[in-house]
This record gives C-alpha cells, structure tokens and sequence, in this order.
C-alpha cells in the first residue's frame, strides 16, 4: 500500500497525552527503571529492561536516530547516548516524531523538562494538562473555602490550559461511589484533610468534587486507565468501573488514557458514549513489537472519530520518539491488511489515520 | 484452500439468536444509530456511525447486495437504499443470507417484523424464541397464583417455540444469589410486584424463579452476555458470573450469547458444563473487519460441538445479512489459516464449520 | 528463520510444572475426559473431546509419535494407543518431548507415575514440587503444635524439593485477605480444623499460614492461576487478585502458572515485581493450533528474564509431549514473525528461546 505507507511515515501527529522528559538521564540504571513501568523498586540484578519488547524496540527504532545501526546492543546503545548527552539525545528523538502538539500533564515529576524547554526542543507547539489533585493540594493550602479556592486555582490554571487530568487510578480506584457531593460533605472533607496536612489527596469526596468541577468546567477530562505502576490496583483502573459516572458526566469529552488490557473494555465505552474518546498511550510503548494488537483492538468498537494518539512520554527522551514510531508502524501495518483484504479502502484507511493522528485531538481540543 | 472457501460460501445456516427487522427505517440518523448498539442517545452531530468497524463492513459487504459498488460512500448508499424502500431491502438482505432456520427473539422492539413477515421475506423457516421477562409481566397482570400463572403461560407460549431467553444482564447483571427462591419468597415478591404495578420486571426473586422454571422446561435457555447497550453493566455481564448457576443448571440447555469481550470466559464455560453453549452473536456484525479475531477465539476452548451462529439482528435488515457475510468470510479465513498451516485437515474444517454453521444448533434445539 | 527453526526444534526444556501420567489410561471415555481440563463430569454423550482443539492436536502432533499419519482419525489413534500399552505410550511421548528436568508437582491424582517412574521412563532428571496444602494435612494429623508441625513438615518434605506450590485457587480463590495471621489466630483455626477432621483445607488462615511459611522458606512458590476445572471460580483466580500479596512477598520466586485468560494481567505482574514469573502451562496444550497467541501475549509485558515453559501434564501421556510441540512450533512462530519484520533479531529471537525453555527456570531453581 504506497500510499498509505508513505502518508502513515509523514502524517502530524497530536500526542494528548505527554511528560516532560528527563533533564538528566544520570546512569544506565535509572535510565533502565525508566523503561519498566509497572515496578517501583530498582530493577533485580539479574535483569535488564533491555530484555523486554520495549527495550527490543528501542534497539531496533531508536538506535538508528542516535547514529547507530538497526539492532544495536545495549552497552552500545548506553555508550552512544552517554557519548551525545541528555540534551542532544532529547532534541533528536522530539524532532523525529513529527509531533505538531505536545499536551503536556504538568502534574508529575522533577527534574523533567517544562513546557517552555518541550516547546523549544522539539520545535512543536506546547499546551498543558492540569491535574486535579494538584489544584486539590493548592486548594488545601489556600486561605478560605475549600470549594471556592479550588474553582478559582481550576479557572485560573486552566485558563491556558487544553484540559484537565484526574489520577483517581492512583488514589482509590474507580470502584464505588463517584457521584458529585454535597457542598457540606465538601466542606467537612476538606477541614478534615487541612488538619491532616493537605498532602496526597485520597480522600473520596474530594476526588470525586473535582472530578465533577472538571466536568463543569467543560474542557477535555483526561483519566489514567489500565497499566500503570503497581500502586495503582490494575482491576480498580478498570474503565468499566466509570460506567456510573459516565452516564452523569453530560457532554464534557472524557478521555480514557492507555487501557491496556481492558482497550476493548474502553472501545465498548467511545461506542456507548457520545463524550467518551480513548487511546493506547503507553502500551504502545511497552508492548513493542506486538503493539499492532492493541492498536487494532482499539479500533474494534470504538468509532474512528473517538480515537486519538499519545505517547505518554515520561523520563527517557526514547519515549517521546517510540510510541510515535511503533504506532506510525502499528496502524500502518493493522491497516494495511485491512486494506489489501479488501475489507477497507486506501482512500478511508487514510483518512482514519488522518482522524486518529491529529483530526480528532484537533477538534476536541480545539487546538489549530 | 477451495473445497473450504466453496463450502463456507454455501454453507446454509441457522441464525439462532435474532430478531425483527425495522419495517420501516424512516430517516438516516435512526438508521445509524440502528448500526450503534452501545449508545442509547442519538449519535453526536459531529460522528457518524459509518466511520465505525460496522459501517466500513456495511460499505464493503451489504452494497454490493443492493446493486452497488463494494465499498460505496455513505450519501450513495443511504440514496439506494432509499430508492429500494424497506421491503425490498429486506428481502434483498435476508434472501441472501443464506439461512435456512432464523429463531427469533419476540419480546423486544416494536414495528419490527413479526415471526409470518420473517418467514415471508426470507424464504426461510421460523422458530420462536420467548423471553422469560416477557412472560413474568404477563403473569403479573393475570389473575391468581403468580407462580401458577408463570408456569401456566410459559407452557402455553412454548408449546410452539424452541427456546426461552433471560435478559437478566439488563435487569441486575449476574453477580449475587442466583438459587432457586422458595415458593413464600416467590409469593411475596409477586405481591410486592403486583402492587407497584407489575411492570419491567427487576425483582431479583422473580427473576431467579424464572431461570429455575425456564431450566425446568427443558428447552434451551439463552442468555444476553456481555456486549449490548450501556444500560447493562458491561462487567455484570461477564458470563462467569453465572458459574454458580450453572453448577445447578442440570441437563437444559444454557447458550451464552455475544459474549465481548468475554468470549475466552464463555468459552471455558463451554468445555467446563455439558450444556453449556456459545455464540458471538452480535459482536460478529460490530467488530466488522476484526471480527475473525473473535471467531477464533471462541473455538479455543469451547468444544466444537457446543459453537453457534447468530446474528442477533435487530432494526436495520443489514444486520441479519451482515452477520452471516462476516461469519463465513471470518470462519472461512481462521480455518483456512490453519489448514495451510497443516494443523487442521481441510476435512476436519468443512466438518466444523458445518457444525457451527447450522450442526449443532439442529441437534439442541431439535430441528429438522 | 533456519537457525531460530532449527533452535527451536532442538533446544532443551526444563518443564517447571508438571505431574505424574497415567500408569493406566484404562478406556477411551476416560482418556478423552482426561483431555478436558475443565469438567468434572464424563462428557456428555453427543461430544467427544477430539472435537477441540487439543484433540485435533493431538491428532496433528502426537499420532506421528506413535507411528500413525499425521491427524490420523481418533478411532485409529485410539486403537494404536491401546495396541502399545499405556508403558510404551508414556515412553514414546516423554522420550520425544525433549525435556531434561521435569519439576513435578506430587501433591495431586493416584495411578499416576511417581518421579522415580517419571525420570526412568523419561531418561531425564526429577525435581519435587510440594504442595502446601498436602503439609499442612500432614500437620493437622501430627501430635503438638500445628504451626510447628507445619514447619518441621515443610522442611523435611523440601530438603530435596525445588519448590513449592499453592491451590489456594481451588481453595476460597484469591480475592480477601492474605495478609500473614497472628500466631493467636493460627492455633485456633488449626484446633477448630483439627477438632473438624483436619481435611481438605480451605481454612483461610492456615492457607495464609502456609504461604508465609512458603515465602520463608525462599525456594520458588507456585500458584496456580487461571484456567483449571470448574471447582475452581476462574475470576477469583484472575492473578490481579494477588497484588496485595505480591506487595509482602519479599524476594522469594513467585511462580504464576498457566495465566488463561489472565496472561496479559499475569506479564503486567512480571513486569511490576521482580520475584514474580510467568508461564503459560496448560493453556498451550488447551488451545492446540490456537496457542501461538497465548505465547505472543504472555512476553508483551512480562520481562524475557521472567517467563517459563511448563506443561502441567497429568493423566495421559500425550500431554507431557504435547505441551513441548506446541510450545516450540508457537515460540518459532512467534518470533519468525518479529524476525521476518526486522522487529527482533535471530540472535535475540534464539537468545529469548533460550531463556524461557531452560535458562531462567534453570536460574531461578538453581538447577545445574
């Protein structure tokens, strides 16, 4: 499929979803750890995150941006980027993504670059994703209502900003009540939790009171989905379990972020709801090689124009690149089959990839 | 693989899970909500249910049947089918289907196509297939015993039917007591029942009496699993929520049908119970180009002898078409990989697909 | 891929969890029940279990072991199974299996071939897998303190094992509390059990007893998770539900067996701790020619460092073959294609083949 192939290799692309990447990459162990997302303690001794899909793929996709043939091996690689430092290696992978708009979550981590430096890196455009426990943290520590200062710290963020970002995955789980609370039960939580300190928001009816101010503040609604680390109970990051609050969260477009292994859980909720968009986020990434799985199962029942790209991009500046090459990679070679199956035209195969690269993520956006 | 692809092509089948047809489509927009089946809101103005697996394989399959060329644009297809009127479409689609036996559910919908118009249009013949809940809010409305009535209606309307079919899925989901209530409990409950007013049944001790009575009969039990609208709990549908139930299900026949995305769960069921059956129903018709995937993985661990097809059409008479392109089309494409693999004989392939096709559901459900 | 073929036909297996075969099969009814994992009744009448996908394996794969045609028809295979006897059969199948370590699991099944039988019909060597739940009846029926008898059983029982295995799964299932119980709470529930026959444990506390003890006792602990017989309520043996566990676990090997349909969720567990291991046991010889996706889902998160060949044979002796064929036609299949798409190496193809049929588990047991 000419066609296709060469307009998959050049299409823009929108990631909605992306950190900043390390400033500094320090030592191969760190920069191992940073391909394993799932684990929080220094990788065993016996293992390596080079043996993994993921560490394959940066091997055979990544190498060759650095200078370094197709395959490399892993003290070559480690050697290579040692050789370019942080900010050279940082500046090849962005500028090789053919990434037009990088949404940042400027919710998590130090030591990572900021929009100004992603903007200047990669030579795209920049917009931010606020996180709603960070505004709950910032609520905590201003003076006066707890609800007012969270709505005036919300607006005033997000004046700028293209959406909003909840990590209810990491704080609870999806499971049980998420309705919206009462001012009163509002107001309590909230002096309860200023008592205890006003760190590391858990406390339900917080969560879901900002969760319900997002809504109302009508900007794209980003939730962390599925894989994650393990602090986050998979099955409690289940999408399914947004089914209730789903029915109660009106037109505001819901964005349901990586998925993996529930992606045909999350399709089954793009087709149900007319608000609600998903994407494969990191498991591209991480799967590699077998990355063309999941970006077919996406497509399976969610509509094409519910589906988006993202990166999830966060510490090493490979990230950043990879999921922009597996998934060019992915849809290309998922659509291709479909294609030469004569199940689907060129003509439409192009245009979804259109739609899923930068179509959708333009117009619920909004961006230009 | 010739002898395969003839036979698949040919294959008369029995589609024993399905329903009317919409006697009249009226616009294009309930048209394309008809093609979304998670969504009980109209479709956004900004989607189209054509951009979906299901309306690629609408273009690609159904307008070559109505004189069009494969893979039409969206505006040609909905003014052919225009032109044509609903009569003709539908004796269009259903005579082409290639099925001989359509056992047809009759307790939803209405200005759909009644058992004589399916026969009529199709050429094919009709068995009935009699909802469970439909006959609890008879017995609610019919003097006497509820218990007695139950039991006398559902003899009376399955006298001449093949089946029963629960759509507990919509009415509490699976999980929780699924025992058999006592006589007391079942009194009560219908008093209960009666008094409110005796409509759209979801008192859980009417429901399980229903199941008990319906194994009582004899007749295979259908179940909704998984996948359908969002007014199901997706997850409450997983069908190994029934194990218990199954456990005391005995001798009757139990077919789980649909089954996304839990068709490996339904599967283990399958070899798990001697009277457990398995279809992918309407998942075939949604999933479009990507429903070989779940054609497949549906005969993994489910014996050979207890796989059937359905389309579950309902509305839009593509459906009852639909389904039985996709499946010889994904059958025909799944086991011929496998044959050219040398891991099947071609033999034992038509041999399977004549079981799944219309083998099995002759000896269940005892046609001729 | 010649050299990755040629590898993959050759290379030696460390089969991590398997039992004894039947010394005598007996009848055909009862070996094609030993066929179906997941029933616990006789096959109804109108099956046979050569109608799945293990029989038609057995058929494509074990019949030329028995000097019969490829897919030979059952009637044939059956009456050169019984011609051989069951002693001939066990040693053409352990013989061509190509395994050098079997680590048997000797807490299940009688008639069965015990581990010296297994290593003189085999030619290979023999390693114990203790049950914990066979200790701990063995410590219900000791004189003295239960949780000291528990000790001293599992130390001597173990001198010689390389591990230990859990069916908590068959046992009240995962979900709940396994957290290590209070010595107070030990001895109440061991007299109650005690005072109660001291059977078949499913006291929750002395099966979280025994895991603690396991965990102490360093060697590797297996579970078995996913698909097993009906007694079993497959969700509650959904891996996922271990993460609690997981997060106490310390550095001891956790083993998760066999994984279906949980495999993805199983990888993620691999990828989160690095004690915890994967393999795809009975479900490779479950799905026959179908096994190649189980194998390709279980190395998308799980690190190749952490990913194990078993066949939990048991019963017939085709299984203890059967498992080994599958398992190198798929992982041969399996990365040829990543080979074929310059995605993987062959070097790397062969180095991973390498490391999931002996090399890890040769690790992590500290076999020589």
């Amino acid at each position: 499929m000419p066609a296709l192939d060469d307009h998959v290799l050049a299409v823009p692309l929108v990631d909605h979803h992306v950190h900043g990447y390390w400033l500094q990459t320090r030592d191969r162990g760190r920069f191992e750890n940073g391909l394993n997302e799932a684990n929080v303690e220094p990788l065993a001794a016996f293992d390596s995150a080079f043996d993994t899909q993921i560490g394959f793929a940066v091997r055979a996709h990544c190498a060759p941006v650095l200078g370094l043939p197709r395959h490399a091996e892993p003290d070559e690689y480690w050697a290579r980027r040692s050789e370019l430092g942080d900010d050279e290696v940082a500046r090849l992978f962005l500028t090789a993504a053919g990434v037009t708009d990088w949404l940042v979550d400027t919710g998590f981590g130090s030591g990572i670059a900021d929009l100004a430096t992603m903007g200047r890196t990669s030579g795209g455009r920049v917009g931010e994703v606020v996180r709603l426990e960070s505004i709950a943290e910032m609520a905590a520590a201003a003076d006066g209502d707890y609800a007012d200062a969270f709505r005036r710290i919300l607006r005033d963020r997000t004046a700028s900003a293209v959406g909003t970002k909840s990590i209810l995955a990491y704080r609870g789980g999806f499971p049980g009540d998420l309705t919206e609370p009462s001012a009163a039960d509002v107001r309590d939580a909230a002096a309860r939790w200023r008592a205890a300190g006003g760190t590391r928001l858990t406390d339900r009816v917080l969560l879901r009171f900002g969760l319900y101010e997002a809504l109302r503040l009508g900007k794209p609604l980003q939730f962390h989905t599925g894989f994650g680390d393990r602090d986050c109970d998979l099955d409690d990051a289940n999408p399914l379990h947004l089914l209730d609050f789903l029915r109660n969260s009106g037109d505001t477009p819901v964005m349901l972020l990586h998925c993996y292994p529930y992606e045909r859980e999350a399709g089954y909720l793009a087709q149900a709801f007319n608000n609600v968009y998903v994407d494969a986020g990191l498991s591209i990434n991480h799967l590699g090689a077998r990355s063309p799985g999941i970006i077919a199962r996406l497509i399976e029942l969610a509509p094409f124009r519910k589906v988006l790209y993202s990166s999830d991009g966060f510490g090493p500046a490979e990230l950043h690149y990879l999921g922009a090459r597996l998934w060019r990679n992915g849809i290309g070679r998922v659509l291709g089959e479909l294609v030469a199956a004569d199940e689907w035209t060129e003509r439409d195969a192009i245009r979804v990839v259109d739609l899923i690269a930068h179509g959708n993520a333009r117009r619920v956006y909004g961006l230009s």
